[in-house]
This record gives structure tokens, sequence and C-alpha cells, in this order.
């Protein structure tokens, strides 16, 4: 068993070497997953649990990576509130229907969680008998779980969500409570079957000021952790380089920092207690061989000696990465000493 | 001849309340600007001196803010390097033909700077006879600026822009020495014209990673502001919350924050002697009267007594803000003690 992932977790990585994984890495550049994909629809492939053990496996049999991810989708979660999810080719998720007003909100209720998140259960008991990796589950965090289910689909800006959140924050903060609630219930699932940490993705958080953050994004995250029974937690905050004190205030076992930052900077401001995941931007694994390595290379040697460092991506890693620039990488990371 | 905003970029308001001025406040959130571009095309408007100095001067003479700025837009420099720009309804700016190579970039040259943008000149004169408050000139930061040029339209993640800079960074300096040197002698032209201060505008710095921002934002920021004339420079940019100890480091007479960060906490990071501009959620004035009352007392409170803040939003008003909102805001702010 590669236990450097959990180690790095609590601070006690002395390997010589980081861990490794990547956000979104069972996914479309690699080639294996886009020949299963013409078999079957991402959703379907989520909602089978010997699928999703082999797509969650695909990425660390074929590059070693140190950490796996449950194949899943930080949506699937609203189908619970009764919302139907699809998923169209270039335009990413659709929500029907779409939140509307307060009265949607208060007539939500989450059914059936444990009956309709069984396949992941399943798919978390096949991989424990077969992964030689720690496996991590996730959640969407409630904030940008609850942005989808009033937009109904991306937005850039989030102005609907945005604009009920500051024209009506009780029924906002409701809708908050039902999604921090079932997410929590979920995850508690998925730390029962087996899964040997946690990662909660605010994607969206970077749309708030400072205050709404604290009111809006951390209040859900702490509940969310609140509720969850003992399990490690990571937490991922897009564009949030405003916000990496506020979430050190809620003890997460790590934090992911995104692209943006100086890893080393935010290392200053944030507790030592806390593990620190991150943060190469994931465009550069579109360049040659020459600068991942020598972009890897700063990273590691930024956080060189550091025992709670695990080596990622600042965001998911893009649909058009070669897969020789990730082997590469892999390569860099494992042989740094 | 009101004064204050000078005094706060300086570092020297003892006036008891901040100045206030708000991005895009001469923009489509006005009755009057509208009903102006029934008549006119914006690039029409951008392009005559006295219908510059007249929406210029609009939001001034409907709300009483505390500084004027330029009507004009960040792009249309690229026209002096041969690009063809115009906007198009609901997609905004087009750009022809996109840099596509290196070889572009050697080709291009800055023409007729002084001829082109004479009727901004003639605008700024006109409007120094007029203000009873400080007129701020603009330009697009370097890299903002190049990001256009090579996309050829508004992209939500400049995938071609940080690709070329990836994978040719010599040519990308190139481009960005270009445009740095045109962009420095424009802002002399207004600075000789009677401008009392410069807003550079990285507005899309944040798809940047840090060592990114500093190799290809913040060196051809500097490289502007090193050819100007003597004038106050105040520098934003966009999602920069990770950046702001950086953009101190090239001295800027103010740095204008972003709606993201706690304008508390950056005050911390950054030398006093360098002024803060903003930071209120745009999203805020779409509210009522009383959220934006009450939103901007907190900030008003945040930062009492400061004698170098200006009061702004943390990004461009927005075309559906209610200009009743508006009024409530300046109230607000002009009669705090």
């Amino acid at each position: 068993m590669n236990t450097i992932f959990l180690e790095a977790l609590s601070g006690k990585n002395e390997s010589g070497r980081p861990p490794l994984w990547l956000m979104r890495q069972a996914g479309r550049y690699m080639h294996e997953y886009r020949k299963l994909r013409e078999k079957y629809s991402f959703l379907g492939m989520c909602g089978q649990p010997e699928l999703i053990a082999e797509v969650t496996e695909l990425p660390i049999k074929t590059f070693g990576f140190d950490a796996a991810i449950i194949f899943s989708d930080i949506l699937l979660i609203v189908e619970s509130f009764g919302l139907k999810l699809r998923f169209e080719e270039n335009e990413g998720p659709i929500l029907e229907p779409a939140l509307q007003t307060a009265d949607d909100v208060k007539k939500l209720h989450c059914r059936d969680l444990s009956s309709r998140f069984s396949m992941v259960v399943e798919g978390v008991k096949l991989l424990k008998g077969r992964l030689k990796v720690p496996l991590l589950g996730f959640a969407g965090a409630p904030f940008t779980v609850a942005s989808y289910m009033i937009e109904g689909k991306s937005s850039r800006d989030l102005k609907k969500t945005k604009a009920w959140m500051l024209k009506d924050p009780e029924s906002f903060s409701l809708l908050l409570d039902k999604i921090a609630d079932a997410t929590a219930e979920y995850l508690n699932m998925l730390i029962d079957a087996g899964v040997d940490g946690i990662q909660l993705f605010d994607s969206w958080a970077h749309v708030l000021a400072w205050k709404q953050f604290e009111e809006y994004s951390l209040t859900y995250l702490k509940r969310v952790m609140s509720k969850l029974k003992p399990c490690p937690v990571i937490l991922f905050c897009r564009g949030a380089s405003a916000f990496y004190e506020g979430l050190a205030t809620i003890h997460p076992q790590a934090i992911s920092l995104d692209w943006q930052c100086d890893i080393q900077a935010v290392r200053k401001r944030v507790p030592q207690s806390i593990a620190l995941q991150g943060n190469l931007d994931p465009d550069i694994l579109l360049g040659d061989h020459r600068l991942v390595t020598k972009e890897a290379k700063i990273l590691l040697e930024k956080m060189r000696g550091s025992p709670s460092f695990i080596f990622n991506l600042g965001h998911g890693i893009l649909p058009t990465t070669p897969e020789d620039n990730v082997r590469a990488l892999v390569e860099c990371v494992k042989e740094f000493t």
C-alpha cells in the first residue's frame, strides 16, 4: 500500500518527494476514457459500480498517481432534490427545473439519498479491494451546488444566484442548509464505505466578495464538515486567493490551491498544521516536455522538504492535455529528491 | 475645484469622507447615455471630441462624482497597429485580423498615434475647461491588450493567449514590448493635454499564475509606468488578490481592488504610501436602497479615517444598475462623517 498521500495530508511525509494526483485525472484527456465514453454516456458511467471502479482506477494503472478519486460528479446530488440533471455536449450540465422562488426552496426535500447513491458506495467498496493507493470521495460545496440549482446551467458570473443571495438572504440560506445536510449525509455514506479522505469543491466561490464568502460559502463548508464522521477534509475554492486565511479558520486537513497564487506566500499565511495541495497551472501541461519538467521542478523546489505538500494542478486537467505530458510530470515528481 | 480625489491619491485626504467615482460611470446604466447611443455608435462616440467631453461629464453632472474618467476604450489602441476593431451587440469587441504567428508580431508597427488619438486629446482639453473635478486618463495593460489581439474577441479563459505565451515566450514578450511602448506614448499625450491621473486596467491578469503574472503582466505595467511623464498612476487587475504585493513593488500611486478581497486585509499587506481604491461588489447596486446603504456603510466604516482611500466599485458598474441606487450610494458616501 502506497500511503505517501495520507502521510502528507497529516503533515508527516518524510519520503523526500511529495505525493501526486491530479484533479479530473480520470477524464477526457485519456485515450482509454474516451474509448469508454464511446460506449456509455457520462451519467451512465456514474451510475454503474463496476464502471465507476474501472474509471477511477484507470489513471492509477496508467500513470501511477499516489491517490485515486472516485469517479462521479458534484451535481448528482441535485437529483435527490427532484431536479433532473443532464449533460449536453459543449454546453455542460442542464438542471431542470431551476429554482426560481423562495417557495421552490421551501418545498425542496432530499429523498432517497442512500438508494440513489448506492452505486457510488458499491464503487467505493469494489475499489477498496483493488486499489494500492488511498481513495478520495468528494462533493460540491453548498454554495456551488446552489448556484447550479438556481442558474440551471453553467454561467459565467452567476448573476441570478447573486441577485437571489442579495435580495432574499433568508431563502438562500435555507437552500444552503438543505444542500449542506444532504452533502454531509452523502459523504458519510462514502466514509462508511471506506474512503480515506474527502475533497469539497467550491468552484464558484470566486464570484463572492469577502463578507459574502464568509456568510454563504465558509459557513456551509463548516456545516458540512461538522456533520462528517472522522475523515480528513481537503477544501478547494477556485480563485480564492483572497480567502485562504478564512478557509484555514474552519480547520480542514488541507487546502487545495488554485494556480494563480504563489504557494510559498500562502504557506506563510496558513498554519503549518494544514497541508497544502496544488498548484501547477493546467495550461502548462499543454506545452512541451521541457516546459512541463521545468515548471514542475520550480514547484517541487519551492516546497522542498515540506512534510505536508501534495503535488496537484491548480484546477482540473484539461481535456486536450497530451498523455505523454502527464507521464513526464509523474516521472519528474517521482524522481525528485 | 473639488480636489478631494487628488488628496486621497497622495494620501492626504483629511476631509472626513473618501472621494467617490465608479468604474464605467459613463455607461449604459444611465438613461441619458442610452439616449445618446440611439443616435451614435459606441466607436462613433469615442471619435468625436465634443461627444467624448459630453459623455465624460454626464455622470459628474447627474450624480456629483469626485473624479471623471475620459470616455474611451482600452482597445482603440489596436487600430494603431493595423487591426480593425468593431463592437457587436451581445458579443463585445471583434478584432481583425487576430495575431497568429511570431511573424505577425514582428511585422506589427504602431503608426500615427498622435493623429489617431487627437480626438481624445481634444476631448481632454475641452473637459479641462469645464470640469470642476479631476480627470483620469486610462489604458489597457499590455497583457490584457495583447490577449485581445491574439484571441480576436472576448474569451473566457484566454486559451490561445496562454498557449502562445507558454510555447513562444520570445514573440509574446516582443508583442508586450510593442504594446507597452505605444501605450506609454498614448498616455503621455493625455498627460500633456492635462489629465490629472492615469488608470491602467489589467482586466485579464487573473488567468495567470503568479510567476507568469510577474513575467508578463507586472514587467510591462512597470515598462509603461517608467516611460510616463510625471502623473499619478492607479493599477487595476481583476481577480488579482494573489498579486497585490507584487503590484506594490512597482510603486503605483494607488491600487484599485476588485470586489473579492477584504480591503482591510489588503491595507495591511500594501505599504501605506500606496492609496487603495475600491471595492464594493457591483452586484450590490442591483439590490434595494437599504442594501446599497448598508453595504456602503460597512466599507466606509472599514476605511474610516484613512487619508488614502478612494471609494469605488470592485469592477465596472453593471448596465442594469438602477440610477436611483447610484444616487443613494453617492448620498451615503457624501454624508459620511
